[in-house]
């Protein structure tokens, strides 16, 4: 029905006290790939953003906006809303359609959109398989502080780990973030100098991959290599039933017990054999409760 | 500056003129790759449809607006728009950030669009090149009447002739337009059944094209085996200096003499050097002028 | 068992027989994809050259030899081998595992296998889905003869028609051959001024597609368009079922009568399922006997 | 000339002790893609395995023969030879030309190899953007044992960090070896569960990651990180410069001094240029003399 395709800005709030309660999450990326922020129209974009931070006040530590859009223009707009209504920070996908031949001219896009908010910090969003732009992140960043002076961090989707090396290493000086994007090799990218990470099973997983961080900082890598594992044990399990932004939702509207309504078009619903499938394995991983004290037929993980 | 940012509204009027007594072409495809349609905002993409259909009729057969989105609600709005304004149909790429995982997916997001304007014949443009989408056009082609009535046709723009072929072939009944994106190799198409052609090329050999479709509609094929020679002999040379969209609206400007202004982020303009390569080789054409008694040093194409 | 591994020599006589009069079939193209030459030993394909030669002579036109392999050495040995048993030519792969980084190492390397029969005609097999070897081949051709004198003609596996085209264009003065591989697409490339076709579908579509070529000489295109249609509508249904060098041989031996034997690995023997769905088809359309005057529930295609 | 075309294998018995003493290997990786092993004949290949084998004995820890190739029969012959001159174990490759369709057949392969050399340990060699060979390590893992009693190891060549740790994850109780193969970003691959790396930079970075290996061992990750860095830099500054093993063997011959000699086509050798600007990328980097206590104007990396 036509409810079904509207936004519900009415769980944000409360999907907030979730995420800051029981993942840990404190850091927003709105409206990126998960939020299918590319599927919304401007207005819907900009509705989502303020809802977020508005609910996120006092509670989340940073909400960065996703601004990226094939439209520069569009993208400008949102990135001075973003400004507007006080967000942290702006993040910008390179654009896809018609691509950028070089780095030059993908800096130069970027550059107009930071321009466009020029007291925000700013957040290149490298995620080559989806965008097929392959510059890599590194030449990217080589002098961009010239070129973008808000320039903050980096989110990195990809796992090329010599290119996202390279981009730690030789902008050392600097206190940029970089963010790893491809959860199911997380403690890769942190022995390589990721200062975070950002994605979508974070949303339901977070507490599972704070103990890991936790344990990398106390440098248990033995306890840390269990808890990667343990999250790889799903991934690995929901990738070969088929894995995307919708089943994703489900798992989110599952684990949080929080209604996140189905995905737009031209994704559709993820299958109720797929939810099942993924709620036994969550259950068998003890992912679902995160009682510390449970007994039964467990994997060896939590 | 600012200004080379904006559209010129102005100059498309006289490019209607051009089109029509110096090319020969009478039917247009507006807001697609070649116009950047993505590149623009959505009240410049309305802008631009109304200007095309205003300054086209009665001078234009069909005005086509490509309506096609990542958001399926500006999709239909666009789509409602072209409806108002009197196009003569839309056309709707496939999604390609999110993209739909199967045919059915991919249908329901064309329906949902195609529903906006229920009154305006609908072509899907298949481009899986450009999109990443490969479910075959010939799939989607499949029942497709019933799921949307307005159904007119196809613009394909790939090399796969076994796909086109059997859109052609399932379809003879049904009074489709099979419309062939690749303009370097049309001849290959026409003789599969091709009923027309869009493509970025025509805005310039528009004419040379036309003498190929009347040599192969009189069955002259080594007329028609000699134009299309010509016309691949003027792509191969481009395609070897890197030719896109930008390289397109260089080659625009020079032919037709209009200013067709330089393309947007994320595009640069077409380099000098470029330019003058693709001028000296329209030159040695012979498509330059169009001239049918000029003599000199010419490949013998014309 | 361990017979099932061993090549069954005594029905290539056989088979050249059925071909010469089943099929009209009288040039063969010997180790290539369909025969798994780059599966056998070199010994292996030295001895199924040999019988192809000794039980083709008088009766075929031309016995080609494919002498590709990974190894240059290897290749060369073939070649001379091909050249001392009488074959009427060979033909070459570009090299696959390790690549050539350009037209100037892959004409090297073609150069080199060419030399080891200097007094056979040489072809290039061009099929860049398979190898990956990207180089056009309208830039292989193009000064070919200074370097490759016995170079004859290129076997032509791909559907970018642009660089066909400009093959065939670039070349029309010498007598080179340009047979094209892409066997539901054949139509399309005549019409570009292919001079015949190689590919694995004559083995048992050889009649209807000589009848294609007869209607396509004799300017009767839509007969030829309806016979092209015919024989897509086939390669369509089994594409979809899932088509390769596997399920080739079996309805090599449904068709002929002739029992191929299983394939070797990598490859995998048909299922009985594609084998069953395969016959079923065929005999819609009238492939499988051959005889002009069957009545009953046929498409309209023979 | 002639000669340059043949192998030298005098070079090999010193090139085992500089291996020994300069860089600290003891594990050698025989007629892999860096040996241009596809490239040999297979009377070659044989000469090849025993000269490493008889050169190394007292001297290496591990001779193991890479024997895959696209014919089984040449596979096996190869893994029967391996046995009879007292190789330490057989690795294969995915056959890549005509491609296995699925995991069991992939697996039906790799036995039959295996079966050939029922004495030797078994290394299965995954690298899939070489071979096309998309079926996940994990997968070809599962159960492996009971089909291949012999299988020892894996050799994992690629970035996908949940096929590999998964491969780690579900092993453990097996004593099978993790090695990796991606020299840029082995300390990713270590934190994971690597137990082991094959490479072509060992070749010359050997002493370096040796140095990277023991700082992982005693938990020293800030030195670990560091000598990752510095082999990354390097790597990172050859990839811009055209890499593969052609420019291999040119730093293999710069820094060992031991004549490698030209690559066989289809390679062709460095250009003087590369090879210029890697040794003066190696000289900056403190690479080529390994002098701890060297002056002058390096970057901050030995």
């Amino acid at each position: 029905g036509k409810w079904e395709r509207e936004i519900n800005f009415s769980v944000i709030g409360q999907y907030v006290d979730y995420l800051v309660k029981e993942q840990g999450v404190k850091n927003i990326f709105v409206n990126g790939t998960t939020g299918e922020g590319l599927s919304l129209s401007i207005s819907e974009r900009r509705r989502v953003a303020e809802e977020w931070v508005t609910k996120g006040r006092n509670k989340l530590d940073q909400v960065v906006i996703h601004v990226g859009a094939l439209s520069l223009k569009e993208s400008q707009e949102l990135a001075q809303h973003a400004a507007e209504i006080g967000a942290d920070g702006i993040a910008v996908i390179a654009p896809f359609f018609l691509k950028p031949w070089n780095k030059d001219v993908l800096i130069n896009f970027l550059k107009e959109v930071a321009a466009a908010a020029p007291a925000l910090p700013f957040y290149y969003y490298h995620i080559p398989a989806l965008t097929g732009v392959k510059i890599r992140a590194e030449e990217v960043l080589d002098g961009i502080q010239e070129k973008i002076p808000t320039f903050q961090g980096l989110k990195f989707s990809d796992t090329d780990l010599l290119d996202f090396g390279q981009c730690v290493d030789q902008n050392r000086q600097r206190q940029f973030a970089f963010l790893f994007g491809v959860d199911e090799q997380l403690l890769s990218a942190l022995v390589m100098g990721a200062t975070g990470a950002v994605g979508s099973t974070y949303n339901y997983l977070g507490k599972k991959t704070n103990q890991m961080l936790e344990a990398f900082e106390r440098k248990d890598f033995s306890s840390a290599l269990n808890h990667q594992f343990c999250i790889q044990r799903f991934i690995n399990f929901v990738v070969k039933l088929g894995f995307g932004v919708s089943q994703t939702k489900a798992i989110m509207t599952l684990v949080s017990g929080i209604p996140m309504g189905p995905p737009r078009l031209p994704l559709q619903k993820a299958s109720r054999e797929f939810t099942d499938n993924a709620e036994a394995k969550l259950r068998s991983l003890d992912f679902l409760s995160f009682n510390d004290l449970k007994d039964g037929n467990l994997e060896a993980c939590s």
